[in-house]
């Protein structure tokens, strides 16, 4: 029974990174769909799609056979809940690697007067956040994941001023509302690629320490009872 | 064993009811302080995101504590992921109030020329699909949750035609940006909840009838062999 749920969890973990990996690869397709006229690129990000929902229904498929199979407690609850947690994460980072993808479809018909830098540091600050979280879930470290958390805040702000300068470009020009209208909305969804990224970041922190690091809170929960006391991790 | 697992079940379901109550008040008052000069229904809203996180909390611990000391398979295994995964949904919900408390507030310093009657009709039909998929959930009513699916597609095209018109206001009146922009963000947060309330319409359609009605999917997942083959519901 031990070896078999051994053997399961390495199949789960395996199965994550599998997904991970098609969902780096659509958000990149996504972003250089946005910037080089690739539309081959653009394409990729839909087709990917298909594979990521794909891989959601077998991760979640796994994990529910897993709980009635092998009833798993502590440690391997845990871990087998956050996979669960960060299946859906991923999942949602798939979305909106294809909302990206439509922007850039729109954006090469229809393109803007300039490129807001602060969009192409968000970017990449997102690419990396996933990169990191991920890394941590696969080597189980969660020192991989602190900087993950701290990255989070840049990127809002960020978001915040790429909004405020589309704005002052349309007051300028009314003329260029679709292209600017359409790059608020990736900046908005590179922003929530790294919310989904920093909860990855809390679900393996978690998945390691026992610790919440969820809605401000930060304490332990790992129990001293007799009886398992453990907790989720937690999305914002 | 079985009187504990079904005294648990019993106070997981209280759980979601008292945390969707709260969910459904922190919408409600977030769209009458959109319409109304009420600034204490828009403050109610960010006293409630407090009592949801903490509800959040609370059910993922609940779900956890089931997982690891009672072992649940088949159907009782089934209706606690759901109540996981619905959890989150009514979570999110909660945030998509908050924002849209803060562009009320915004709203209310800047209102825009008039507000889009569709975006009324976003309104209804959002609280409508929440409520509808919460009974579902609540009473075991699947039936409840087919007309929140098909309501998910109207509010998507109201959507659609509420960005058009709020764009088309800018071009005309580029003045008017800052309140256009907000009532855009409204519609995409109404937009959000409608899709959350099918999350969990999908979620109660699956825990009742093991069927997965996910990423255009539907088969029947009830194994007919010696060991327990379910699935979980998905997620879009």
């Amino acid at each position: 029974m031990q070896r078999h749920l051994e053997q399961d969890l390495d199949g789960l973990k395996s199965a994550i990174i599998r997904m991970a990996s098609s969902v780096e690869q659509a958000v990149g397709d996504s972003l250089v769909g946005l910037t080089e006229p690739r539309p081959e690129r653009v394409q990729s990000v839909f087709q990917l799609e298909d594979r990521i929902n794909a891989f959601e229904v077998e991760i979640d498929d796994l994990v529910v056979d897993l709980l009635a199979l092998r009833q798993p407690v502590a440690a391997d609850l845990r871990m087998i809940l956050a996979a669960l947690k960060i299946n859906n994460d991923l999942e949602r980072i798939g979305d909106h690697a294809v909302n990206i993808a439509e922007s850039a479809r729109s954006l090469r018909r229809d393109p803007p007067p300039s490129f807001p830098h602060e969009l192409r540091r968000m970017a990449e600050a997102a690419q990396t956040m996933l990169r990191d979280a991920v890394d941590g879930f696969v080597h189980n470290a969660p020192s991989l994941c602190g900087e993950v958390l701290r990255h989070d805040d840049v990127v809002d702000d960020l978001n915040r001023t790429v909004v405020r300068h589309l704005a002052d470009l349309i007051r300028r020009d009314p003329e260029g509302l679709e292209p600017a209208l359409q790059l608020m909305r990736v900046s908005r969804n590179l922003e929530r690629i790294a919310d989904h990224a920093t909860n990855i970041a809390e679900e393996v922190i978690f998945m390691a320490d026992a610790r919440v690091v969820k809605h401000g809170a930060e304490h332990d929960m790992r129990g001293e009872g007799s009886e398992p006391r453990i907790a989720l991790p937690r999305k914002k």
